[in-house]
């Protein structure tokens, strides 16, 4: 494959880099552009009152003729959430395995997406031809079933990128990662690897899904006569299956309860992923037909979310299930980063209900730690490094680990998002920036929040806000009614009389002032009540609430 | 030391159950109290603009006459941080050891508080008598210097406190905790132990602090040709202390930057804790004067703390110093559940400046993990024992431990803030209750910010605020100005003139309908107003901003 007329492939990230989330990358050849996954990250901890975070795509958008599809790499949020909103502005084939796709189609289902979008489902080993590209779906093994790496074909040359994978030897279900067929593509000459960067700080292998299967059976022998809850993340199921399996072995009933788990289970087990005994599963409602110690709950709220079904059984909330002394509560889940406070609340709860928390080997990474990014990077044996899906630190672990197999420092990029990166067969250089950016996403509004807004929020949750109101007659600027003043999330008033009056006076002296300096402009009056009543309150208090002058015309 | 008149000891936690931090303990014996330490804590998530919290002690004032005095364990804030505050109300002597004391005096200066302070320095070995009470302080070891435990004989018998500690059998400055002293207590006859539940989910033995000597020995032989930084806590003297040898070994010069860590150096090599060879500490301004490679700073900011030194570095806000490519920054230190993620994205400014980030074992713990509980429990054989300092998990952790050491179940109480545990010789029962809560201090304001206010805070956060003004005639209720609406942290107006007029045709209509039904009340409109307004927005957004009906009259 000759790259005849000298153009060059065009990498582009639009998310994914400086975090963990929201990955999309647009591969960009001539008249042909392909989008590798379309993920949403969740809001950082200063995004007050954000739902989700999306892409900024308008850089497709603005080259929408040349789009030819979105290609997904798996089911998790981070690489396949936005596409609902995406989608709505820019109508495109979906390209995805077989389990991908039945998540993404209850996706679509509830954005009433489904009749209007076009979705191919690929089989790992099967290739589609895109424009000017062709992509072959690569098995690989990850947290989730029917996980693919890509080999994307470009005149220019063949990039292979990883997705989010391990290297699973003895896999739960199907087949280990396809390493032959990486060292296949590597021995045609690979331009670039994009490689999973989450894991490159750790050292050593990530270990096999299995092992937690065995972990679940030690575990299931110990407490054979209490009840057993276990918490992990909807979308593993295989860590699901592997809990059926004990069950089953040890002859207990099996109730799924929280909604995202249930619908997950049931797209797998339509799919054909996940394999459940007959008379295994139980209805959360014939629970009370059965003893503890002939029950397992899989629940939701690994990760301490307060709505999730595990956190609302902690703090008593939950409808249906109270936790009892004795219990046995398995977490089979790492606290992801940021959530540690929140999962330590929940054990906390648990054990002064009386339960055995167990939050200790019962996981493991669905990511590649750093023996498996060297396996792939010697399979592959790319001439340019792209390390991807991380922040800059975990980037930079895998750009050195590139560099101790030989890769030269300058065939390595750690790239921002909305870098373009010009590759040819004998040269690659950052040729470009091309808009990007976060769309916060809060109920039904796409990026009607922005920095303001979030400004203002930030403002409004440190010191609150007081409100000042007065009439003046309209021509005559006479004081008509008021200072009346107002606060929200400053003091409690009805304990800071003295305070709040004072506060009034500071207006009426500022007014006073006003009228001495004949000034008669609203935008200045209101601006010296602003200053004044600030200066107040923080000589006062040492806070400073938002102060929002208000001035009604009679 | 018999019990004659069949009186209990009473054991009463004010704080520090349920949480890390806040720390203070009541001890009262008929006539007698004595109080062991007086923390605050930093405020959970959830607590919007607070600065700290401290521990309601409506008990103590409502006893004063009985309280003898505070005895303080050791210097760190969740111990002493809360007696500036606590002294305002409650003017007692204060007992501590030596740099224990210079750090509370440190405090007291700035609260104006050290002339009216009456102070003890009391040395390990000695007793002090308090009432009925008789406390010796026993040396520890622990990550700050100066630790001490506590032997607190009363009538009742005798309850030994650990304080916050580890066994370090080769301590960087002074002896090793006196392991013999709490033999021959044990000896003796111990009522009940009250021991550290920090790390007591943690198996094994706590390394000793002269190990991370030996880390930067290393790392400083690895890197003799860049720039060193380290981030640790600041009142971690024997890490300074330790740092310093390194430095001084490998002739470089060392800089303290970060006001905390200033203070504390100042007052612990005034007072004799920290020996710093001569021409080593240079001033920052010298800086300048040495080539990267014989500098070594020492900084604040090892928890990401957005204005702490490091942090300033790291986002190019620190006004002296500046990362370069090339520098060695160490993290002496592990991220305090909740600061994971300020500390990692620290980590990714850092190393995007081209840093060389270290953040593994250049650190360890302060506290006893199993072994070293064990080894306590054991030596000090009390009857009935009394988990402390930890969240419930980590006090169940410890409950568990003592009854595999063969205390029986009823002996062991894990008590919540507020219980009063009667302890006499044969005998323990919560028998009570008394006011405890967390007073929270935003500015100058102490308690002066309840659940009304943050739960308004909280939800200013989410959505904002959206306050709608008119003015009404007295006695008409004619509209004569408005309705009027203002906006914040809900929506970008400019971008939402719809939504906003909309929104002000809700209003109007809410009046209209106000007007038909004969509604006169200003407080019955305001509510009309508030659900309509409400609703309208919740159907167009899907948020529920709070919403300020204002009326005013002319």
């Amino acid at each position: 494959m000759k790259n005849i007329n000298n153009s060059k492939l065009k990498v582009i990230p639009l998310g994914g880099l400086e975090q963990i989330g929201m990955n999309i990358t647009a591969f960009e050849f001539e008249d042909s552009i392909i989008v590798v996954d379309c993920g949403l990250s969740f809001p950082e901890d200063d995004m007050l009152g954000i739902d989700l975070v999306i892409p900024d795509i308008t850089y497709l958008t603005e080259n929408a003729d040349k789009v030819k599809g979105f290609v997904i790499t798996h089911g998790h949020e981070d690489h396949i959430g936005a596409l609902p909103y995406v989608l709505k502005e820019l109508s495109v084939p979906i390209y995805a395995t077989k389990l991908t796709m039945g998540i993404i189609e209850n996706k679509f289902k509830e954005h009433n997406l489904l009749k209007t979008t076009k979705r191919k489902v690929v089989k790992h080993g099967q290739s589609i031809n895109l424009g000017s590209f062709r992509i072959e779906f690569i098995k690989t093994n990850h947290s989730i079933q029917d996980a693919a790496a890509l080999a994307i074909y470009s005149p220019a040359g063949i990039v292979v990128h990883t997705g989010d994978f391990k290297v699973d030897y003895t896999p739960v279900f199907g087949d280990a990662i396809d390493l032959q067929r990486f060292a296949e593509i590597g021995k045609k000459g690979v331009l670039a690897l994009m490689c999973d960067s989450t894991n490159a700080e750790r050292p050593g292998f990530t270990m096999s899904e299995r092992t937690v299967g065995k972990t679940f059976d030690n575990i299931f022998a110990e407490h054979r006569n209490t009840r057993i809850i276990i918490a992990t993340f909807a979308s593993n199921v295989d860590r699901v299956q592997q809990i059926i399996n004990s069950a089953y072995k040890y002859g207990r009933k099996v109730v799924v309860e929280g909604r995202s788990m249930v619908n997950i289970i049931t797209t797998a087990s339509e799919l054909g992923y996940l394999n459940i005994p007959d008379y295994t599963l139980i209805d959360i409602e014939q629970m009370k037909n059965y003893p503890d110690e002939q029950m397992v709950l899989i629940t939701t709220g690994s990760q301490g979310e307060s709505m999730a079904a595990l956190s609302r059984m902690a703090s008593d909330m939950h409808r249906k299930i109270s936790i009892k002394p004795g219990d046995t509560v398995i977490f089979s889940s790492n606290p992801i980063p940021g959530n540690e406070k929140a999962v330590s609340k929940v054990i906390n709860e648990l054990s002064a209900k009386g339960a055995n928390v167990i939050f200790q080997d019962a996981h493991v990474s669905g990511h590649a730690c750093q023996e498996e990014i060297k396996l792939i990077y010697t399979l592959v044996h790319p001439k340019y490094s792209i390390p991807v899906h991380g922040e800059y630190r975990h980037l930079k672990a895998q750009a050195q680990l590139a560099r101790s197999l030989g890769i030269d420092k300058e065939n390595i990029f750690i790239l921002k998002s909305g870098d373009v990166l010009e590759l040819g067969e004998d040269s690659a250089k950052v040729a470009g920036h091309v808009q990007t950016g976060a769309i916060l996403v809060d109920g039904l509004g796409v990026g009607d929040v922005g920095n303001i807004v979030l400004r203002d929020r930030q403002h409004l949750a440190e010191d609150g806000i007081v409100i000042v109101v007065l009439t003046l007659e309209k021509y005559s600027n006479q004081l008509l009614s008021g200072p009346d003043i107002v606060s929200r999330g400053f003091v409690y008033v009805r304990e800071s009389e003295d305070l709040m009056e004072d506060a009034r006076q500071a207006v009426m002296d500022a007014l006073d002032y006003c009228e001495m300096k004949h000034i008669t402009d609203w935008g200045k009056i209101k601006n010296t009540i602003r200053d004044d009543l600030n200066n107040f309150i923080w000589k006062r208090t040492k806070r400073s609430p938002m102060i929002l002058p208000i001035i009604m015309e009679v």
